[in-house]
């Protein structure tokens, strides 16, 4: 009963072209009267009544309406959601006079799960964007959790985040990433039991590469999309390939919690506050072959091996306690750390909006063609970067690498390698054939 | 494994008093020689390592250290943990140059929760007291949710907030509110099966008269109390008569989430969105007896009855759509509203910290001593506020109140009483009975 008052309200809507006053009953009757016969022929059913809706209106409300060629096209199978269906100016609103003038457009898979729920209320917020810039949210679920989209939806309309201007749900990627200038790709199957990592590899590589295929289709030019859903370097990968419209520098793989954590151990063993910690790259892959750098990290503007004497602690200890972080937090919590992957995410936008720190860099899993150190080009690959807050950033050249940290990067730069070459088909290339190094590399919590 | 290594790294930190690399190795040494004889003397077995690290490194460095009266006092049975045992001096510290050299110390029950789990995030990330507030978070568990507690407090590590500066952990409400300026008062038992409403009053008003009686002792005098966890009204009524130090009006029950989505759902109706949508009143109790006011609302600055003209809508489907919201909620999306809740309770808390607009008001439950109402002024009240931003509040006079308002208002009034004498002996009344009116009036979802 609720559900259908809150699908009749969902109806009505607003744009600048349009009295209010005169059209609004006349709307509301005119809705009703279509909407479930409406709803049967369409082809994603029981989605579609924002569009229906506002389709219809257009008819409806003949005087004032904009003509077809005005009016903002709609994707099909994806629809805005509820209050977020009221059309608006930005250049016209009265209010915001001090925010930006155009949406940022944020397209997230896997928008029902926890980290979502966590992240997608950041960005509402302000967060990442700032106070002045007005955010749109195209929110990808699954046939299975489209309810729960649905639920999220509601969650963000409850929240009234004056920013968040535009919320659109849907189950195509074709249509929900349509426009997208960020694409975060957090929606991954999780490994069930007893699949072997190469089997996670093929079945989340297909979801990377269909998704690659929409972005190409019909994202920004621009966009950048940031990989969160494991194995995420190589999904990256994939996505890359079969996105050749869009630069490959625009794929990242999130490292940055692994960064966040390898900062925060740095920072207790050194007996200091985490923010006096500074320039620490993750190498490589997301993974337990993963490199938290000690070498080239600062503490106060010092290297962490002159602050931490404990060189045997840094050496024998330090990675594999940021590495099992992770699956300590899940025996702890009960749960998977969704909160701080989705601060890690924020995190890792930020770094590509706001200038980076002279003299720092963050660590991203970036495409790693001419890079400096010699490793593998062909890779997504985790890398010290800098930005000059304009979305796009450099590799930072110059770090110091030692036979330890050498190593250590080329174990994870062959794992990665045998990664691509088990994805073979899946990046067009051929020959591909499937032979991981020994071992489970998953790393703990994310399995 | 990479628990110990966490825990015994926990033990360092560092003193602006200390120098810290003349004793770094030492301190390391010191601790972990006595660390297990100690815990296993401790009171709270296993929380107190980091009490005792500190007590211990005192003497350790013995040199720059400070005095015993020179210590800040640490709370038995709370723990600071992890990285936020590394003590600072606001006053001291170079980089913030711009905040506030004080901490606000927020303590919140229920912080396991997944509501919590929300709200300490963005508490951290500085979206409630702003960029240049530090902030402490005290954070309340139960014996069977310790080991959750410490995975929280290992999320809020890892996201390397900057102004997070204290994270204290215990299950002690003596201990856990000690110095507390704000308790956000989450934590609550949830009704079991085949529980009546009255039995939930007395479980959890038992809960609340302790929790009363901890911020009376150990609470800042001025702390501000907001109840979350339900029958919230009476919780709060509960906890104010428990805790005679702390002013009648710092005690807020949590009707912000109603308010939201009232506030949504007008805006649907009316098609506009929802930042258009002002002076939504929630009145009573936080139950189905509450009074979404639409007579006083208003949208775009004009009454809400001028704006939507289907007042059959306003009389007969608003008030069930609001208060069915949750249930609906929780139906497509298979969890209950933490996160929108999480919201209303940082809106919440934003309206006593930053001046209301002028002519506008926020709703929230208060103790309706003095009300300009008429209603019973021993109940805590879902009333229209307004807050200079200080902090306080004083309650809007001069709402119209028609014979529609007036006889919903008073049902819920009656439900407040009827509440009040089931919990008489928790209020330090005599002549108790529990005799609720008809029906069921939890909130769907809530139960």
């Amino acid at each position: 009963m609720a559900a259908a008052v809150a699908a009749s309200q969902a109806a009505l809507f607003k744009s600048p072209f349009q009295s209010l006053d005169s059209c609004d009953e006349q709307k509301s009757v005119k809705f009703r009267s279509t909407f479930h016969g409406s709803r049967r022929i369409s082809k994603a059913a029981g989605w579609s009544r924002h569009l229906l809706a506002r389709q219809q209106h257009r008819i409806t409300c003949s005087v004032n309406a904009p003509s077809p060629a005005q009016a903002p096209p709609l994707p099909k199978g994806a629809e805005c959601y509820g209050v977020f269906c009221v059309i608006y100016d930005l250049k016209e609103e009265e209010k915001p006079k001090s925010w930006k003038k155009k949406l940022v457009r944020v397209a997230v898979s896997g928008a029902a799960g926890t980290i979502s729920n966590h992240l997608l209320f950041k960005i509402a917020s302000g967060e990442v964007f700032g106070p002045d810039q007005p955010v749109a949210l195209n929110l990808l679920g699954s046939e299975r959790s489209k309810e729960a989209l649905e639920g999220v939806a509601m969650e963000l309309e409850d929240s009234l985040y004056p920013l968040l201007r535009e919320v659109i749900i849907g189950i195509d990627p074709y249509e929900v990433f349509r426009d997208a200038e960020w694409a975060l790709l957090i929606g991954a199957k999780p490994r069930g039991p007893g699949m072997e990592r190469a089997d996670l590899l093929d079945i989340n590589g297909q979801i990377f590469a269909a998704q690659g295929r929409a972005l190409n289709e019909v994202a920004s030019s621009n966009v950048k999309v940031v990989v969160v859903g494991n194995p995420c370097n190589t999904n990256a990968l994939i996505c890359m390939k079969n996105a050749p419209r869009i630069p490959s520098k625009n794929f990242h793989a999130l490292t940055r919690l692994d960064e966040n954590r390898a900062k925060c151990q740095l920072a207790l063993k050194a007996g200091v506050f985490y923010d006096n910690v500074s320039n620490v790259t993750i190498w490589g892959n997301h993974s337990t072959t993963q490199v938290p750098d000690f070498l080239n990290a600062k503490i106060n503007g010092r290297p962490v091996k002159e602050v931490i004497t404990d060189h045997k602690w840094l050496e024998e200890q330090f990675t594999p306690t940021v590495q099992t972080r992770g699956g300590v937090l899940i025996k702890k919590w009960g749960r998977s750390s969704a909160a701080s992957t989705a601060v890690s995410i924020v995190d890792a936008m930020k770094s590509l909006v706001q200038p980076t720190p002279p003299g720092d860099w963050f660590s991203s899993g970036v495409y790693a063609a001419g890079n400096p150190y010699g490793i593998d080009g062909d890779l997504v690959f985790s890398l010290p970067c800098r930005s000059k807050g304009d979305g796009d950033y450099e590799i930072v050249p110059g770090l110091h690498i030692d036979k330890y940290l050498y190593e250590r990067i080329k174990k994870s730069e062959d794992e990665l390698i045998a990664e691509r070459k088990c994805v073979a088909h899946l990046i067009g290339e051929e020959n591909g054939f499937c032979d991981l190094p020994g071992g489970d590399t998953m790393l703990p919590g994310e399995q």
